[in-house]
């Protein structure tokens, strides 16, 4: 299974008066984590939505174990869990600089057309992505 | 059991380029209902927080139905769905005009002390708050 | 001159490790004390980009006086500062509960063609915002 | 006169309706450039708070010449523009690959004690950070 890891620089910005980053910006930090897996397949967003499609979240779980602190070095590692030609479920860990996993997720998405959100076969119009999905989930 | 319903102003800041609400947006979303709901039991957050402890989220899901877009008017619906004297898990449902649910999800919360994260018992510590937890989730 | 005051929900996200409100979340702010005041001209900002503009800031100023904190009830004052039929400066001042001054600014905007972001003038294009801005700026 | 520049990798979350980069945001990537910046002097801002002060923006200005998208390679500049002693103002520039300026900005910031937010002089009391910001003005 192909597996990526991408640092994370904390934001100041992304931090709360808890004194640790607030809760929703570890799915950010996920996209990042998302796009730099799509990169890995050989692919980029942005061109993906060039073709007139967008691939919206539908399902998102969370565990946060330990918080991330700023100054921190942490890192998101992403992976795809799920694929079966029209849904993709990617699975992500937040780990601190000692390996130590400081949340886990899963992010489940979907391919649809710009203009009407209507759901899209990845298999079936973009078969080189479906192609890359069912690669990536094989042991590299 | 008592549920609160809040209205969401959109922000533009929190749309994206897809033209809808970005996803993780709606669990600070989340964070308004609470807010809300722990106001209805005759609480304030912020004074919870003068009392040496906060209340991080432990684990949080999240179903996107269909997006809210910039313009509309939301509402967020909060309930407790699970307390045991521990843990608290939140629901909510943030709906359309029309309340077609855009998104719904669940919350899981402790309470630990401020500087050192270590879990508080609410049932011990905070009987008021305890009690009042109880009776949310009672037939109103 | 009208002046439109809008009160503000300090969400916990919209805090930082320093304890208060993040600085660039005032940026947000003004923009919902914009939307309040452009509401208060019998406007709506969502049905203007239905006609195919959009009206980007294209200069911010903004001087931070004291910080705002989770759970004060701040908020925002909203006027017209300048306006030349192209171009309108919204003045704002972010208040205290004590109506002492937190944070004030001015942010310029343009309204621009959605597609091409091609400046359009106001005062040509959309007779009835021109109107409303200049009796905005006439003593109420 | 030191410049840092900083590589920025737009953000999904950070685009909004318009289909560029909400303009608060810029705010941020000025604290990521301000980040580097310190960095490049020898100093970690993290630890500068572990210190018992913080850095907050007292002013800020911003001037938005021409929006980034998303999938695009943006950049900051980052320098100092003025240092008294007690004050420090950065100077940004955010640009696109092809070196044009997208937003150009400052933010003016004191040092305070972060308990009861009162001023300290840099110069008297962090002699090595008023040794570096007088030299990284100086031709390099």
């Amino acid at each position: 299974m192909k597996v990526i890891e991408t640092p994370i620089q904390v934001r100041y910005q992304e931090t709360d008066m808890m004194g640790v980053v607030y809760h929703a910006n570890y799915l950010v930090w996920f996209e990042l984590g998302r796009t730099a897996f799509i990169e890995g397949l050989g692919f980029k967003y942005a061109e993906i939505e060039n073709r007139g499609v967008v691939s919206p979240v539908i399902d998102a779980t969370i565990s946060f174990k330990n918080p991330v602190r700023y100054g921190e070095d942490a890192r998101v590692r992403t992976w795809v869990e799920e694929y079966d030609g029209l849904r993709v479920t990617y699975g992500y860990e937040v780990v601190h600089k000692d390996n130590e996993v400081a949340v886990s997720g899963q992010t489940k998405h979907v391919i649809v057309k710009k203009d009407n959100f209507r759901p899209v076969s990845i298999r079936r119009s973009f078969p080189e992505w479906h192609e890359a999905y069912v690669q990536a989930m094989e042991p590299q």
